[in-house]
């Protein structure tokens, strides 16, 4: 089970690094590369073309082309992370993202939602794989004990 | 195969129509309810725990819940078409289905997306069904062949 | 007479302590609790159900469910907050929060308006308690004695 | 139990008939006025200061002031219904209503949400009076059996 | 000559000092008052009745009637400056104080637009009083100076 | 006393012909053209200098320059009306009307706010010209007036 | 000299229509195709990389990224029309077409500006030919009388 | 070859600067005023009109009229770059700026875009410059180059 992330930039690792880390606590093998629609397209169509990846993320900014690329190139599920903009607070990105026309579809998760980009990656290949759908179930699991935690910590600290 | 249609509204069927007829092509089994998160969450939460659908579409307007409601009850694939709106244009419904916090993903579509949500749900659906993926990629060189006749005939209307 | 306080994360207390704060003001009772709409759905129904506060105080940011979530469980008044995002200042929201379809309202306030949905509350309950009331009223006479300090200050200031 | 409901002109009556005609379902009387606060200022602070009735529900478009001009009157509730506009779609309408500073709460529905305003009316005077507490259960009920009879007929006419 | 400025908080100093500058550039008396239409609305009835000025400025910010509330008392010109607001940056401010339905109008400047409000007072007190008139045309000659300035030393730096 | 009204477009004149209207009942002598920032530069200059208008009234959509133009070449007041457009609503020419740097105030109105215009240029008029204020005041009571009539034809009708 | 004309889809035509009818105008020689960046990217890249004109405009709605595909593609000058959309009325074109990332430009239109297009490739080529510029000219003139025109036109109706 | 930049204000070299040193690496000369639409309206007229350069740029914030002015004197091509601002986060600048009426356009770059107006510029001016075009296909290559570059070290700091 593997998962292709591309970014339009390098400048977007910080914000898709988390996405890095959660596919590797589902034990999916993580392909990676920076690349951009507008400045290398034919990278672009040579990395989606040649990738055994079962799904890929694409994370670009301001007019987001690159998942909507990605997805030209492939029948493979695509999700796109509009990752924020200072001018526009993330709108350029998301419209530019999932505003796609009927045929070329992109799975688009909010603005910077790269974890989210893991996790859905996670529950498309959980289809296929009962070891990352029982994880799935553990990692729901562990997120709402987390919340109990935080939930009886602050009613202390109130107290 | 089997994808199951959750729909806020009747009223939203004028759009979502073309999500079955799209599956439909792909011999995609398509189960359909109307079931609202607001008026009905316990209809919502039964449909979703008892369905054997790999994969979930849920379609709802104005502050759109359904898609996050039924992705909170499954680690299975949630797909989000956001309704036009009146007021709003659909920035309310768009904002609502994939402004989603970190834990549980929705893959959301354009607004009024329901056929690329049915093309997303097969290409999931694709990897673990290689006639659907046949299906697509065919389904890819006829919408590119279409495009071939109407700028020829468009570029002879012209003359 | 008493108000529950539900916050998506334990992250948006630093925006509704004001909220407890001026509950307390008006010798309200207050309950609260850390419970998601999208990780804890069955936590938010339980804590509704079973609760015997007269009014809600939901408090959310993004794709903020919680309110509408609130509200689907329970005809006594819910009070929706919508808390500040990074990408959409709030739009996504607000408009998640105030748009409800009809039948299920949701009385929402500004964003981040903590102090507004408690100073709500207490009107709602000051119809069935003197008290709470006068306590409004005297409030209310308060504030414009602090205008008029201020206004003073700053004149004298300028002078 | 009584609510009253300002217009901030006899336009927003097409809107407004539904906030009526659901208040009479649950025997609640209904006092009707149509008052601008920019055109006439002094017929709102009268109308307000003088009424009886327990809520307030204010409806106007584009620089929606009513409601919160009704709220600096008076320490009951009052509840804002922002009315569609031509040139921004209620954005302005609903931002000038939902956005009060903090002190003096309105409780804002969706654009164009008159038949919310009156429900959310009726769960605060169900607070106290049980005959309509017993009517929103009612109420919640049948909109279900609706929901599940669209549902059927939705169905029927696909198969 | 005389020009009144409202602001509905004292936290809008910041911004409205540069009005108050400017008036006094101009020869321009000025009073000065901390009002809010929603906490003390019969001090801006009062100040407004009351005030012998010519022009009024009046200055809010989140869901901003003020300038309205100003306009609904008087017949002299009202000049309403929105204020920046962390949400919405300006939009809801703007939009609350701009959008007036007809027979009330308020002269909106930018959000912040503190002195464009004091240059448009002057410029009507100018229409009767030719001493503010040949200010505001040695002001533009003079804005022009420092701009030509400002050219020639950036010309001068980039050689 | 005299206003002049300047639109970028004949097509504007549908909008703008209510403010003609609203300056008649006030004896406002009224003289238009029609010229564009863009396409007839000159021309708006050469009018805006030998006009000997009191106070400009400038219409126009889209990237709403003119206001702004009219405004660079005169000191007597510019009020600006933005006209509603077909892609953003009008949220394009209110910000290129309202959104003026320091310096070159122009006073906006909403949307269409044509008759608001002209009830401006009386309010700055009426300030030397008692029988413009006189008809201010009447204009303002006839307005209560008329919502007083509406008000009682509409409880009459639903009794 | 030659204009390449490049639609995401036929329905385009409508608004590019008067595209070509201005560049014949000019005596340009124009080229069409319908070709989307995203159900056929093979045919764009083929089209643009095989075209010898000396511009390119394209135009497409939604997430349009058509143009800034044709500029990954070449160094000539590209020129953006985004194409207004139903549900937000041309701001996802817009912000898909003119946010564009450093190294590649999109010289952006207004929403549907199709004959601005035109236009544009014509200033760029009369760079290189008097006869498009002295064309040019004649249009501005022609322009400058069609209005003074209709300006008289329109004082002769109101008299 | 040479290209004008005009900026509205001092305060916009930040931003520009890039666009001078981008205009320097293709040997194109750069001529660069500080004159405003508004302030100094003559200044802009008496710039354009006496300038020999190709191609103007033209960069402004808020209202941003500038590069619409600098079209209304010139029919050679005038490039606008709007700057970003505070309260609306650039969206003001880009509608002022890119909603250009039909006749005189205006080709629109990304918010702050002063890098890609200066290629922009060098892609119409290769049009005649064999030196620049080969320069524009060698700076391509260069950003493919740095892009590969930057992926390379991003797998390599991952491991």
């Amino acid at each position: 089970m593997k998962t292709a992330i591309i970014m339009g930039s390098d400048s977007d690792w910080g914000v898709m690094k988390s996405a890095v880390d959660t596919l590797k606590k589902f034990d999916i093998e993580v392909e990676i590369t920076v690349a951009s629609a507008h400045r290398t397209p034919q990278k672009v169509h040579d990395f989606v073309t040649k990738s055994d990846a079962q799904v890929f993320i694409a994370a670009a900014g301001m007019a987001a082309h690159l998942a909507g690329v990605v997805a030209s190139f492939t029948t493979r599920p695509v999700i796109g992370v509009p990752i924020n903009s200072e001018s526009f607070k993330g709108l350029d990105s998301l419209l530019s993202t999932v505003q796609m026309p009927g045929g070329i579809p992109v799975a688009t998760m909010a603005v910077n939602g790269a974890k989210n980009a893991a996790l859905f990656a996670a529950e498309i290949l959980a289809l296929q794989d009962n070891n990352i759908a029982e994880k799935l179930t553990a990692y729901r699991e562990q997120m709402a004990a987390e919340i109990d935690a935080k939930d009886k910590a602050l009613n202390e600290s109130i107290l």
